[in-house]
């Protein structure tokens, strides 16, 4: 009966987790469904910013459209580029509008379309450099398209200056709306969502370790192939790099929020991640090794049963207790204690590989289950570099002593 | 000697590639700035289009600087999905503006304030849908943004159509300048760019596994360290899957482009790049398990140096057969050829699984070595997944028989 109750309460966690996920799908889109009224009724209602004209109504609202994103740091991040691309773009548009208004005549063409050659092909460029691609891509564009709006519309300079301050007032209110609902509003943090991914991810692989152990030994007759939805969470470590990193950006930008004050090592937890990515794909290995059609049937498993089960649980709870202290944000126990089971675990797969244990199965067989061992040590280590990495970001991002 | 000129020739294909990629990228930013300083030009110099104003000028050159992208595909996809969502959210946004008005008074507000929270909260809903998310995201944006300023706008319906005539033909205008500079001027592919990337990992892995036999059956004082530079390739397989991802959509708004026709399978390739994936994290397993501590020292391994290598260099030559099939588009050799290879692989590598070969050395040592051609075992069945996988590409793609 265990299992099927395993099930069901697997399937309602996942129904769980999907409307969790759902609901905040569903409350981004209402926040900003309510930043859109907002900076609309500004418009609709209040006569003084009739007096703007439609051209700058639309900056407020596309300012909103543009800079809303579904973390507060990305929005912050956004908003911020806009500012200061649009400050420096319209700088510069404004001094090469100046200079073409002197040389006047054809030249005002000639110079006005060799710098808007000039710095559309070195921004351009720029934006392509992988650093600043990943934190100041929007603003790099943002300067190129106000350089060039505002260098091709030949203002003179105090009619420039002008439109600046209303253009610049009307895009600190859509920012400022922008803000205020996404910050107000069940703001949702990059940083949290950073910390909980990391730390789930040792959950994860704790529960992918202990479920390989069962596979691996459950009795023959028990066996009714129940494929890995394991296999899909070592998948989804593995392949986190990329939101990993993009959630770094973003937690970047929030640098007062909450338990994480300024300059909090996101860089560990980058770092934290490629560990757990290389200790994933090891279990991948471990899972398809004792997948394959060249392992021993039950019996000889069974040789190898209980310290192989022990290491893995003990496996489990290391992970387990890794996870915490960074959920709780309590530096984990005291190292020798850690080191000192990890040294015993270590012990006790040294004697599985003595010949009297694997030497008695047939050829191909002994040759799986050695490898399984050899892999779980494999793992062993893994764990070990771990729990060094996360006593690091303890000291680095100064965890409470429990 | 001819490490050192391996060496030699390594660094110099590196420093080739890294400028060949920095060309691109030179080439890219020189094709936006002409972009730019062409619809620049059209306003700076012809009196015909200082009639639209500055109002409308912004809006061609906002085209070109939101639309350029790199490869012609994104350039593409992002230009039509600007356009529909033009089209749509002035539609219907002029609808909501003609209701208000017909409502009049503060119910105007009303209405238009509803309908604002409405389509920006389901228009927002829709673009965190994965499948939208990919293909779709920029033009659900657009459609926001314009759906907003028209309906906020508040303009006689005469009068909004007046202004979407030349809104819409300004935008046409950046977009013909963005595709002319952008596919005349040396187009970048994404489907050539995935069609080569998915090759190169071919190569990748094939030396990469060669380059692991050797390591591990070099004579001991000529082993100096030298730390793999290999390891980096499978990593860079490993992580690139989104990237990938984001080629093949790209890909896909490339229809009519040269070698490549209509619906050209490039699931397929995705597929593809999930095997290598997959292949890639074995090899990485493999060179973790020959860098690990308790390999033994040279001599033992040398009892199954010969079988193993050319199991090694027989997989090498496998791979790079796929990769070439991929690269110029050709069958790859017939089925049986390639398989009946495979199964002799099989045969030499069980062979080697006998107690005879791997029992002499110490516990720890025979473990290692067991893992080592288990592991190698793996590899091959992820080359033969890999070999059928690549022949339904060639009949999915129509490939050419040699």
């Amino acid at each position: 009966k265990k299992p099927q109750f395993a099930f069901v309460s697997f399937v309602s966690s996942l129904i769980a987790k999907q409307s969790k996920h759902d609901m905040r799908r569903v409350i981004h889109s209402i926040k900003v469904g309510i930043a859109l009224v907002l900076v609309s009724l500004l418009y609709l209602l209040d006569p003084l910013y009739k007096q703007f004209g439609d051209d700058n109504a639309m900056w407020a609202i596309m300012t909103v459209v543009v800079i809303f994103e579904f973390s507060a740091g990305a929005t912050l991040g956004k908003g911020l580029n806009r500012g200061i691309g649009t400050v420096l773009g319209g700088g510069l548009g404004c001094l090469t509008a100046i200079l073409g208004d002197e040389v006047g005549g054809t030249g005002n063409a000639t110079v006005v379309g060799i710098s808007v050659f000039v710095f559309g092909a070195a921004a351009t460029y720029t934006r392509m450099v992988p650093s600043i691609k990943r934190r100041y891509d929007y603003g790099a564009m943002i300067f190129i398209l106000t350089f060039n709006l505002v260098a091709v519309s030949g203002l003179r300079a105090d009619k420039v200056i002008e439109l600046a301050q209303q253009r610049l007032s009307t895009i600190g209110m859509g920012f400022t709306v922008c803000i205020f609902t996404n910050l107000l509003i069940c703001p949702m943090w990059a940083s949290d969502e950073l910390h909980h991914s990391t730390a789930s991810k040792f959950q994860k692989l704790a529960s992918s370790i202990q479920g390989s152990m069962e596979e691996y030994f459950r009795v023959v007759n028990e066996k009714e192939k129940q494929p890995g939805a394991n296999f899909a969470d070592c998948k989804s470590v593995i392949h986190s790099k990329s939101s990993d990193e993009s959630l770094a950006n973003f937690a970047r930008w929030e640098p007062w929020h909450g338990k994480f004050g300024f300059s909090y090592p996101w860089d560990k937890y980058l770092q934290i991640g490629d560990v757990l990515r290389d200790l994933a794909a090891t279990i991948i290995s471990l899972k398809e090794c004792l997948q394959s059609p060249r392992q021993p049937s039950s019996n000889p498993r069974q040789s190898i049963k209980e310290p192989c089960e022990a290491v893995g649980s003990l496996l489990a709870w290391i992970l387990g207790e890794l996870g915490e202290s960074i959920i709780k944000m309590e530096k984990c126990r005291p190292k020798s204690l850690m080191a000192s089971k990890l040294q015993s675990m270590r012990a006790e797969l040294s004697l599985l590989a003595s010949p009297s244990k694997l030497g008695a199965p047939e050829n191909g067989e002994g040759l799986a289950m050695a490898s399984f061992v050899f892999l779980l040590m494999e793992i062993v280590e893994k764990v070990e570099v771990l729990a060094k990495e996360v006593e690091e970001l303890g000291e680095l991002a100064d965890f409470q002593t429990r």
